[in-house]
């Protein structure tokens, strides 16, 4: 590794996360340097003015931001909401080989998810064949979540994208065949924010996802946990099982008192994921400029979220959605 | 309470399961007295002789050992594998509404099971909307299991059945409507034991039951578990959730060496349910001396046969399986 | 086994544990026969005639109920707060070697106590040298135990008696040489007792031994817990170390809400240890029945004495407490 | 926050701690600039052209280093192991008080501590009075621990100093009376290292503090683990007892496999405490660039000391060690 060079990057968006993203590559990721932010909101420029370093250019028109075409490209999941446009980025990125485009399920830079995932490498779990997991987000009782829900593609998209993701790393081979799915099936309720119906959206979704290799995932989704953020996965291999944050806990901190034996919980997947999105761009810049493989690519993200749509299908659908010769669901 | 009295037991079959229940009714429930135990093995009467009190008789014919109708009976689950008998204990009980019918659920006599029913009567745990429930076996590589596993009914009727019967505890109001559930859907795969294919069962099967008041159930049931027995339930109110044996520890010591921080898990469900098997005749034998009502009726058990039925015949079919408005699966 | 014998038990002294112990000979212990219990007061005597079985006889005068001398007896432990009077009771007993008496240190009986034995036995945890041990009660407001407190003997007898005993099982050799203990050494302080200070007892007190072969005890006894009744034990071996009770959950409920993840934990040590007690009995009863060796000795309570009484007495004096070459406490 | 000034520093001694300090200045703390490194190894020197920033000067003498007095130091704990020179520099620094000198007591800047040590001040744990701790490093079997025990100033020193310094700012006041401590009790042996016998040192050793308010410490330092670094610390107060680290986890994942249900455990203090090491480099930078007060003082360090030697002391001599009115240990 040298230090001589460094990767220069513009952030596009620091809204919530896309200033944490900003901050990250400004202050705790040596190899890469913070150049540029862009944002519509003046706020969220002057935002920067004051907590990014002063060299920092900030910008309201992306396209004079990037000024020129021929970027290497770290994307956030999900693509977009919207299946055909996700399917024309993985297009438009073929036509660019020399380019580097990676998307940052987050999860894949988490240590313990890491740590199964080399686990499976190594045979210690045997043969992979089914996965439990669960997002489930702290309730929101302010409103602000039942409005973002609107824009946000609904339960299994928003929150069941990773769990997807997960499942596809898990139990698929690095270069699967083009079909991958046999099947999924959903179901789901609102319990807590019926409001939520007219989005064709629940609270709380459940579904199952039969791969064509015999894989199984089952997932969960939820709006609603009083603890807090609980992202849970069970992997159960032939030689044992592992469970990865099967207690959400934010700190070390245990407490015995008038309520029991107790610990507190992750508010959200920040506090879960806070090191993973370091890991990410740390990794992101490792690979631009020492030119190494992509571990996660655009069609990822695409075929994720081809379950996704397809689970959203089926509850509203009420029918399993199988997937044809092609890998493509029939959403019919 | 009295102890003037005593309910007499005679404990038809006395295999693995029914050795024990004779062993707790003789030996670790004050008001209960075993009379008389039946099995057609004569080994089985022979280790009768050496391990329960000298005054208790034994039979090889059942009928002679009951000699007249009018018993109340503690039945064990499910009533049958085969719905259609299911039915007809069922409709032979109505004949008898002086007697004391109950199925030994054993999971609604254990003190964790139980705490988590009183949470819920509390209102605790707020609307109890979702239940993830796991009966997961140890992996029995000495063959035994495959040989029972032809008349065992399958997975989701033999490891299912307690799972369905908390849910419908859980979920349900006492008196639900005729129609309790909307629809089930199931998928499963072998991935130890493909010799099971043949008997339409599988080694791991999972599956979701959306009850008609919109209640959820998703099941895993698995016979290939590496450390242990490994039953644990998650349900989800508005208010919290509560998971019931997220740890299936053996006992109260954990070890820290080359391996870890670790635990030894119960091996198999007699270990995890010992006390629940005498609670359960403890209470029965009350609910008789005492004329109490019945908190589990025939009827729950086939109800739950019902669902276990329907989750078997969705795994057959690849389709969801419907109830029609009289509560009946449509085997189609 | 045989059942056609069963060993008649008199239980002297029903109070809060006289009671249980009478409950568990007549119903839970099949080997036992609870035939007469003897209390001074009447109350605990009509008690007595509801809760037990019809056949067993009442008395409130001890020397009446025993009416011969020859028992078998099992004491409960400390023999007595006074070490005088319990050297006397292991003086008389070795003039009747043909009777069996044990002191039922419940810990001995508890599985999973057991099962550290049998690791140690094993050689799994390598050599045990150093022991950590917790005997911590919930705080009781009702004004209850500070009146107890008075005849006691002191948190380190009444209390440390337990982590003692553990302590000297797991340490040394089944016959030690007659030197034990090197020095003892002890403090404490009063946190919510300031009226304990009377009686030079304290509600919190750490105490270390020091044993003649090198191990080490580090014992802390407290009355002022807010979750429970919390008993904890670590054994530090040169291959491992394991913990007993590291959690002291009242079941295998795990509750998520608005205090985060929690359990609840066992109030009094009757929680904790109510199948030890019953163990305790199976086992004295076999061993009389069968003539099989006693696993405790009325002389490991009196060690255990010595060794409590040495730690009060460093606490009182500011001092530590050496023995002297006869194994006795230099209470200077 | 301005991020328009950064705080220069230069780390002197880069070896196994300094050269994980100079690369977290260097990547990780966005107030603080990396410009030069001091070492006498040549090879240490070697590795910082190839691991550190560019700009980042290397010396071989100190002096040249810091070439003129005047600088605000952030000191590695123990300030010493020779109590006179922690004295001396103590007193050196009163001569300075313009100068921020801050000792790096890492758990101080934990977050988990910093919780329970909120919680204190909010009065959520009632009256902070006892602390057990334990640090107790993993087995190192290849030699390199007893070559550096040598010069480590003994185990109550080297590893003893952190649950010391966690006790004082948990139990006292912050400005505590001249004479903090009434006596300490120190005992150990040798299970794994004989050798370190010839230094007066043992490879577990234990002791209790008592502090002049009343407050007793009880603390266990060990080499002789063999699942990791674990370093325990229960805080009881009269409203509740926290525990910092009661499962040293090395991250979120637990296997169930045929060894039980189990987790991973850090291995060295390092994985424990790395975000505690950022940190303090970035609360220092803010105190000393915005001026802001220190939260842990040289004399801190000194106070810890004196009770780590006092333990050291009485383990040598077999009594305890008493505090003079002064606040210095009676090292007869």
């Amino acid at each position: 590794m040298s230090l001589q060079r460094q990767l220069k990057y513009a952030v596009l968006g620091i809204g919530r996360m896309g200033s944490r993203h900003a901050q990250n590559i400004a202050f705790r990721t040596p190899r890469a340097e913070l150049v540029a932010v862009c944002d519509i909101n003046q706020s969220s420029l002057e935002w920067a003015k004051e907590n990014l370093p002063p060299g920092v250019k900030t910008f309201q028109n992306a396209d004079k931001c990037l000024d020129e075409a021929g970027k290497h490209v770290l994307l956030e999941k999900p693509i977009s909401i919207d299946l055909e446009t996700s399917r024309q980025v993985v297009e438009e990125t073929k036509k660019y080989p020399g380019l580097k485009v990676m998307v940052g399920f987050s999860r894949r830079f988490d240590e313990s998810y890491r740590e199964v995932k080399k686990m499976i490498n190594a045979g210690t779990l045997g043969t992979p064949h089914l996965i439990k997991s669960a997002t489930n987000d702290q309730h929101d009782s302010s409103g602000f979540f039942v409005k973002y829900a609107a824009a946000s593609g609904g339960i299994f998209i928003d929150c069941g994208i990773h769990d997807i993701d997960l499942a596809r790393w898990f139990l698929l081979p690095s270069s699967p065949d083009i079909k991958q799915v046999k099947r999924v099936f959903a179901l789901g309720h609102n319990i807590q924010h019926p409001e939520l119906a007219k989005y064709n959206d629940v609270d709380n979704g459940v579904g199952v996802v039969e791969f064509e290799n015999g894989g199984i995932l089952v997932i969960h989704c939820s709006r609603t946990m009083k603890h807090g953020h609980d992202c849970f996965t069970e992997v159960f291999g032939t030689e044992g099982k592992v469970i990865v944050n099967g207690n959400p806990q934010l700190n070390r901190v245990e407490i015995r008192d008038q309520y029991g034996v107790r610990t507190e919980s992750t508010p959200t997947y920040y506090e879960r994921f806070r090191e993973a999105f370091v890991n990410e761009v740390n990794e992101f810049t490792d690979i631009v400029l020492d030119n190494k493989p992509l571990p996660v690519f655009c069609v990822d993200a695409l075929e994720a979220a081809k379950i996704a749509a397809a689970l959203a299908h089926s509850f509203k659908t009420n029918n399993p959605v199988y997937f044809d010769e092609k890998g493509e669901p029939l959403l019919l």
